[in-house]
Order: C-alpha cells, then sequence, then structure tokens
C-alpha cells in the first residue's frame, strides 16, 4: 500500500493557506503516484470523526483552483485536543495507515501538532506548516499570509491617506493584531514622503494612552492640517491590559439600556475621545477587522509560491519525522526549514525593538526596509495637491 | 484667446474621479489645442481663492497616471456656496475667462452648480459630472465609482461567507450608504448557491428593528450554521429615524465615564446585541467605512472608462450650455446624456422596490440582475467544504 498523507487546517483563515494544502497533494502525487491524500473537515475537529475529503480524487486544475481560493477550504477549528480528543484523533490516523499528518496554522496549531506527537508515539510524523496573517511565529522570517495581508493594509492606509489629503480631518484605522504589531505596521510599507500618512503608528508592542494619542494626534495635525492613524486592535492600556478589555468593562458598567457593547468597542472610544479634543473636525474611525485575511484577489505572488512550497517541504521531509516548517531568510532567499515543533509551540514573536521608533507611535526605518523587501512595490500614483 | 475650462472636485473620492478630469482635460485639448484647462484645488473653496493647477501643463502621460489615481486629487470639499462666495467664486471665473466650469459631484455639488449657474446669467456653462459610490443620482443608470466600490464590496462578502463556512458564526459588515441601500446590496452580487452569504441585506429603503434582526438570524443559523448580515450604515429604527443617530443619543445618554461614543457605534450596538442573543456564538462586526470608496488597484475597468467618457461629454457639449452629465442606459449601452441641473440637484435614488424582496431582508432577482451586468464576474474559487 502506498503512503498516506493527512492534511487539515486551523485557526483563522488566510488568502493562501489552500496553496499549502495544494503544494502537498501535488507533491505526495509526483513523489508517490499511489499515495493517497486526505483533507480532513474542520481541522482536528474532523479528524476526531474520520470526516475526510479525498483530495487524492481531485485533478490537479482543481487543486490549482483551489489553491487560488481564499481562506480555508477545508474547514479550520480553533479546537485545543485533550487526551481523549488527542486519542481518537489518532485512532483515525491509524485506521487510514497514515504516514504524516500535516497541520496548517499558527503557534496554537503547532502546540496541537506537539501535544499529538507526544501521544503518538513515533509511528506518525506530525508537521505544522505555518500560516498567520498576525506573522507572529517564531523560527520564520515572516508566514504565508502574511504578505497578502499586509499588502492590503498598505493599500488601505495609502488611499487612506490621499482621502484625508483632499479633505482634511482624523482617521483611524484599527487593524487585527492582538500581541504583535507586523500587520498594523504594514500600513506604513509605502510611505513616500515625510507627510505621507499613517503618521501614528500603535503596536501592541508599546504603550498607548489617550492622552498621549490627543496629544500626538494635535501635533501631527499642526504640522500636515491631517492625521491618519494605525491601530492594532491589540494596544494595550495604561495598566499594562489590552485597552480593548479594559473599555469593554467600563462601557458595560456604565451602559443601563438594552444596549451592550462588544467588538467594536476600541473604534469607538478613540472617534469618541477624538471627537472630544477635536471637536468641528472631520474623524472617522473604521474597523478593518477580517476584511485584509483573505481578500480576492490580493494573494501576492511569493506569498502564494511560499504558501504552496511550505506544503510541498511538508511532505518531501516526511520521512525525516515530525517538525515545524519554519519559513527562513538567508540575506538574499526565503526558504523553508525543518524546525522543532516545541520551537515554535505556545510561542509568540514581537516586531524586533528597532522595526518602531523610539516613541513607539511609528515604524522605523528597519520597519520600512522589512515590509519593502516582502511587498509589491507601490503603485504609480499621481495626486496633484 | 482659446477657451477656458475650470474644472473641480466635490464630495466624498471614488477609484475614479480623476479620470474625469483626465478625460476633460485630454478632449479640451484634442478639441481646442489652445485651450486653457484649469483645475481648482479643493472644488469651489479653490474657486473662490483662485486656487488653480494648470492642467494643460501636464503631459498626457502624466495626466492618464492621474487618471488612474485613487481619491480626489485635485482636492474635494463639501462647501455649499451662500450668495458671497458665489460672487467670489463667479469673479475668479471671469477672471480667468472661462468658458466652462465642470464640477464632478454627487447631487450636493449639482446643487452647487445650479446656485452658480442662476448667479452667473448665461455667460459661463456649468457642468455637472457625476460622481458618487453611493449610487443614488436620480437620471443615472448607475454613477462613476460605484462599480468600483461595489466591486470591493462583492469580494469583501465572497471571502466572508468563506470565512463563516470554514468556521461558523456570526458575521456583521457595515456598509456605508445613508440613504440609498445600492452599495450595501452589492455584498450579494456574486452569491451562487442559495447557501451563500449575505443571508440578510439590511438597507435604508426598508424598516429595521433589533427584533427582526434577531429572529432572522435566528432562522438562517437554524437553516445554514452560519450568519452573514451586510447592513447599510443607514438603517432606520423603528421609529423611522435613523438608527444609528438614536444609538449615539441613548448610549450617550447613559454612559457616565469619559468615553464618548461616535461614529462605529451601530456596529459595537449590533455586535451587543448578537452576542447577547446567541451567547458562546462566535460574533464579529467590521465597520468597512471609507474602504470601499477608494481601494487601490481595484478600480474597475469599465468604471474607468464610463468616468473618463463623463469627462470628455462635458468638454464636448459645453457650448450648449449648463447641465448635469447623467450616465444612461439604453438597454445595451451606457451613455452620457445631457440632462437639467434641476432635474438632479439635491434629489436622492432610492434602490427600485424590486431590488430587495418582499421582506426587506435580502436583495431579490432583479437586483442581482442588476449587479451582474454592472459588476465583473465572481472570481473562479473552489472551497472543498
Amino acid at each position: 500500500m502506498g503512503k498516506v498523507f493527512v492534511i487539515a487546517q486551523g485557526g483563522g483563515p488566510t488568502a493562501v493557506i489552500n496553496q499549502t494544502v495544494a503544494g502537498a497533494a501535488l507533491e505526495a502525487r509526483r513523489r508517490h503516484p499511489d499515495s493517497k491524500v486526505l483533507g480532513t473537515r474542520h481541522g482536528v475537529r474532523g479528524l476526531r470523526k474520520g470526516d475526510f475529503i479525498d483530495l487524492s480524487a481531485l485533478s490537479e486544475a482543481d487543486l490549482r483552483r483551489f489553491a487560488d481560493t481564499p481562506n480555508a477550504g477545508l474547514g479550520s477549528t480553533r479546537d485545543k485536543p485533550d487526551d481523549k480528543y488527542c486519542e481518537e484523533a489518532l485512532a483515525q490516523l491509524r485506521k487510514v495507515g497514515a504516514n504524516a499528518f500535516i497541520y496548517i496554522g499558527g503557534n496554537d496549531t503547532a502546540g496541537t501538532q506537539q501535544i499529538l506527537d507526544r501521544s503518538a508515539g513515533g509511528n506518525i510524523a506530525f508537521i505544522h506548516a505555518p500560516k498567520t496573517v498576525d506573522n507572529d511565529l517564531v523560527e520564520n522570517d515572516h508566514t504565508p499570509g502574511y504578505i497578502s495581508a499586509a499588502w492590503f493594509v498598505a493599500g488601505a492606509f495609502l488611499s487612506l491617506d490621499l482621502d484625508f489629503r483632499a479633505m482634511p480631518g482624523i482617521y483611524a484605522g484599527i487593524v487585527m493584531g492582538r500581541h504583535a504589531g507586523f500587520l498594523t505596521a504594514a500600513g506604513a510599507a509605502w510611505r513616500a514622503r515625510e507627510e505621507d500618512g499613517p503618521h501614528l503608528v500603535y503596536v501592541p508592542e508599546h504603550g498607548f494612552s489617550m492622552k498621549q494619542l490627543i496629544y500626538e494626534v494635535g501635533a501631527v495635525r499642526e504640522k500636515y492640517g491631517r492625521c491618519i492613524i494605525a491601530m492594532s486592535e491589540g494596544v494595550l492600556g495604561e495598566d499594562g491590559r489590552p485597552l480593548l478589555e479594559s473599555l469593554r468593562e467600563t462601557i458595560e458598567r456604565d451602559a443601563h439600556g438594552n444596549i451592550q457593547l462588544a467588538g467594536g468597542d476600541l473604534g469607538v472610544a478613540i472617534a469618541g475621545a477624538l471627537s472630544t479634543a477635536f471637536p468641528k473636525v472631520r474623524v472617522r474611525v473604521d474597523t478593518f477587522g477580517y476584511l485584509p485575511r483573505a481578500y480576492p484577489g490580493m494573494a501576492d505572488a511569493t506569498d502564494r509560491q511560499e504558501a504552496f512550497d511550505c506544503g510541498v517541504f511538508a511532505v518531501a521531509t516526511a520521512e525525516e519525522g515530525s517538525c515545524s516548517v519554519g519559513l527562513q531568510f538567508d540575506g538574499t532567499r526565503t526558504l523553508p526549514r525543518r524546525v522543532a515543533l516545541g520551537a515554535v509551540a505556545g510561542k509568540t514573536r514581537l516586531m524586533p525593538p528597532d522595526f518602531m521608533n523610539s516613541d513607539g507611535n511609528n515604524v522605523a526605518a528597519a520597519g520600512i526596509a522589512y515590509l519593502q523587501r516582502l511587498l509589491p512595490p507601490r503603485p504609480p500614483i499621481l495626486p496633484l495637491i
């Protein structure tokens, strides 16, 4: 009997997560023509129930079309297996005679692979393939999915800066990122002149306060007549706790109507604080939320290829046993490498300190250089004001 | 001395508003090689001060590059001239010997042209060129800027439906549109199967209540396991007033902290109501806000051409006197026509009643047909769940 590869997707979606599935499936077909590749529906949740999709039955054309489909096309989950869950998942892997289980996701997913690997006892290779728009995996220069999402964010802030150049005011775009500011920082990738926005960039790696915000926005407005702010959902308040959490508590304690507040609280609080401090000024705050994660037509070519290559690499090195695939940069090229599951599982990579300026309110030269190395070039625009 | 055309941009930005400027400038150059085309900085605000940009000095290549720049590249304004303002603006037009003033914008901009035309007394042609992502101008099948913005919204909901197919839950995307639901309705353009989202579409043209929302979301979840909602910022509450306004008052009255609420209130209230009604369910609400208006790289080819053609047409027919340019559809082609300024100024076009279903909670066949006539085709995706 030929080799059997089982593959699954965990956590949030990206524009290129299906590329990794297609890369694995096509590499298995190429290396082992008699192999079988089974996708599980909804990650380990489907694995536990033996809910498989036979990817070997798909034509190469369909696999390529699947690869170009944004979001997790096999379905995803945030389940974290306990002992019993693990045993059930392993029983299904044994039942189909799996040689390797490839699980695509972030550090939680790497953690699941570590747990499964420990329980399995060596007969199956547990391979974690990287994926996260947050770009917060250690042992990776950047992660598949990040470039495409960052591209979306860069384009958004390029446009919003032009918008407020045309009609002055204050704009804040709230970008996903609970711990790491990489995605928010991408808003600054395409700045060309000193006056270009975003003029203020707030990320979870640095302190933040409403008082600081008002002061800094005032200073920027004085200089440029407008102020564009990129802010992570995960910015911390003065007490070191996520501001979003503190705000939620405050608002829920104070409000007595039947209106409950959640989700966009941060944007609402920021809009309120800015409108109060700068009355009569045009203020707008939007929550980009899920939009940058897997926007159709915005899968970057490099990102697509790298995600595909991670799937190829997972299959190509499966015989060497369990590992996490890390996308590493050697100064010239970005290539997948085998790293220990334990080196990645549960760990969060933050932005290197030199990516931000010393005030912690903007992206510094090292950060811009990193973003420009990864992202497509700025579109050739020519505003006349 | 050759002819003099003055051109300006008013109101919110679009992805193609600069196409109309370029179309006018290039047509003036072609028809009248000795003509002069002056752009005003920030609409009538710059006109009043004589703040001009000489577009005749730009090469065709630069004008084409300007055309492809998203957002109002001459600057914009929402100023509504009073008598004195009018006189100052007219004085500047006379000073440069203007034969025509072309003002690109929505129904407010048409109103400004009507006021200027009345005050000027016939020596200058005041031409309103259409532009709005809201698509709410009468005498137009659709308006330049709408197709590109609608394309963005269609792509967003395609992706979000895939996202929640991969991991179940409830999602609401709040889309701009105070009076007309065209842009929100565009979220439904690419639905292919009955189970595809958005499953609920709420627009200002129809009644809305939180109670109705909770009931309808419950019914959709029972059927499909997920629920994707597209909602206009301008949905009306049970009292017939914009819900956003009522909510703002409620929250401001109830909250005693230093947090003032504004802007994203609607999204926050919707998220709160859904989380309360469906505890333990994944709920997310995002405010798309300004993102769809002029996203770089998402200027639709038809939209670009039509916006350009409106500028060409304005110059080509300027000798016939003041008018509004209306993009009209004859059943086969969409072509610009001259219509009276008074027919457009201050009027708001709503969605035709048959664009929505009888429950007022989803786009009906006529609406989908309209959207599919305008938008690019759905991308060829292949999710496997």
